[in-house]
């Protein structure tokens, strides 16, 4: 009997230094050759507000089976002392950025790679000066829906929607009172589904 | 005993002429004083993409109880065929347009009034080409739920999600096959539950 010929799938991290991200390396990086990439931090130079820089790493990188989102910034503040500005962050970045990012790689993923993207909680749970990033994370859950039934190639997309994380309690605790946070490590779990796993079009939730 | 003296409401109807829009006008014209609204179109003008038409309309319309918006435009395209361009329309039309309409009805809206805005079943169940209406209805439901924890001064904030409408059956049945289309008037009851209920923070979905 032959030995089946196991390849390391190659897996592009957007965010991997991060406090979401550094779990999601830990937690994929043992089954995958991870090329990580961030605004300033990684293997490659990536700003998810910035569509010509997405598609300069995704070119960098090479060969992909997967592409996994653990970035995305939104403005908290009071809702009626938003300005356009600061709606507009949101907006740009966490949002269309992965919006982008997401049909950019469906260029340049291998057929039957993956795309996970990053929420978040407050799509359902809101919290005080948490109007941007809800309308944002309850954007991606049903742009991630519609893309899965439109990708070519048997391309699959989906959403983690991590709770608060206990990593970042020590900074959010005050705005996330009575939310039971989850750890990093249990968060990436809900990544490795998403990858390793074969579903479309779904939100894994991690609350 | 004396008789409740019972006063109308006042309440502002952004796209009374469109499809939508006409059933919440024969429906909550019964029990209030209209003032619609439309680019081209009503009483007022008002563009949803320019907040300074907007604030000026809520100006001119003199004290108002409820607003409501029954307008709203997307860009439907296969999804990897959208340009910015397009994916900007629904998010400055629909998306921020209804937000923007909501933070200065604030200002507005007297004591108690009610804000009421449309998204659609797109949100959750996709069609192909639909995933900037997608993105653009399922943020609005993640909004309306946060906006409605921080309004001030008792205004109330919910959302209407409809699915195609029978009246819309002739323009968009290809797009919908298998969807079961409600009617205009059928919908204009979750209108009706928005405005003259007491709830906040909620979809009302008529699917
Ligand atoms: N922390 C939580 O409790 C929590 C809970 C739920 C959801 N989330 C979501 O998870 C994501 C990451 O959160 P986090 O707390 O891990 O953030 P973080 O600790 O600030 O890390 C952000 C990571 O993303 C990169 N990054 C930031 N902006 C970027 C951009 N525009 N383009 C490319 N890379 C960018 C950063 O590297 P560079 O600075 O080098 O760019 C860094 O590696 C966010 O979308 C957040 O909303 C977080
Ligand atoms: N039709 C359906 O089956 C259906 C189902 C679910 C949800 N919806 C949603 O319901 C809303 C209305 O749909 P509809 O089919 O009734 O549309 P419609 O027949 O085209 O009517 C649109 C109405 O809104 C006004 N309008 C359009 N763009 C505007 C803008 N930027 N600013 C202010 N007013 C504007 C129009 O008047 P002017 O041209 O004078 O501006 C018109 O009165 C949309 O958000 C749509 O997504 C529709």
């Amino acid at each position: 009997m032959d030995t089946l010929h196991a390849v390391t799938p190659r897996l592009l991290l957007i965010g991997a230094s991060g406090t979401l991200g550094r779990a999601v390396a830990a937690e994929l990086g043992q089954r995958h050759d991870l090329i990580t990439a961030g605004r300033n931090s990684g293997d490659l130079r990536l700003d998810l507000t910035d569509a010509v820089s997405i598609r300069a790493a995704l070119a960098q990188a090479g060969p992909l089976d997967a592409v996994v989102c653990a970035a995305g910034n939104v403005h908290f503040a009071p809702l009626l002392e938003m300005s356009a500005a600061q709606w507009n962050i949101g907006l740009a970045d966490k949002l269309m950025g992965q919006v982008n990012l997401s049909l950019l790689a469906a260029e340049y993923l291998r057929d039957g790679g993956s795309i996970t993207l990053t929420g978040g909680i407050l799509a359902e749970q809101p919290i005080r000066q948490g109007a941007s990033a809800a309308l944002v994370n309850g954007g991606l859950e049903s742009f991630v829906r519609a893309a899965a039934i439109e990708l070519p190639r048997g391309l699959r997309i989906n959403l983690v929607s991590p709770n608060v994380l206990t990593e970042a309690m020590p900074a959010y605790a005050p705005y996330f009172r009575g939310f039971e946070p989850v750890s990093g490590a249990r968060s990436a779990l809900a990544y490795s589904r998403s990858v390793e796993g074969a579903q479309t079009g779904q939100i894994y939730r991690v609350h």
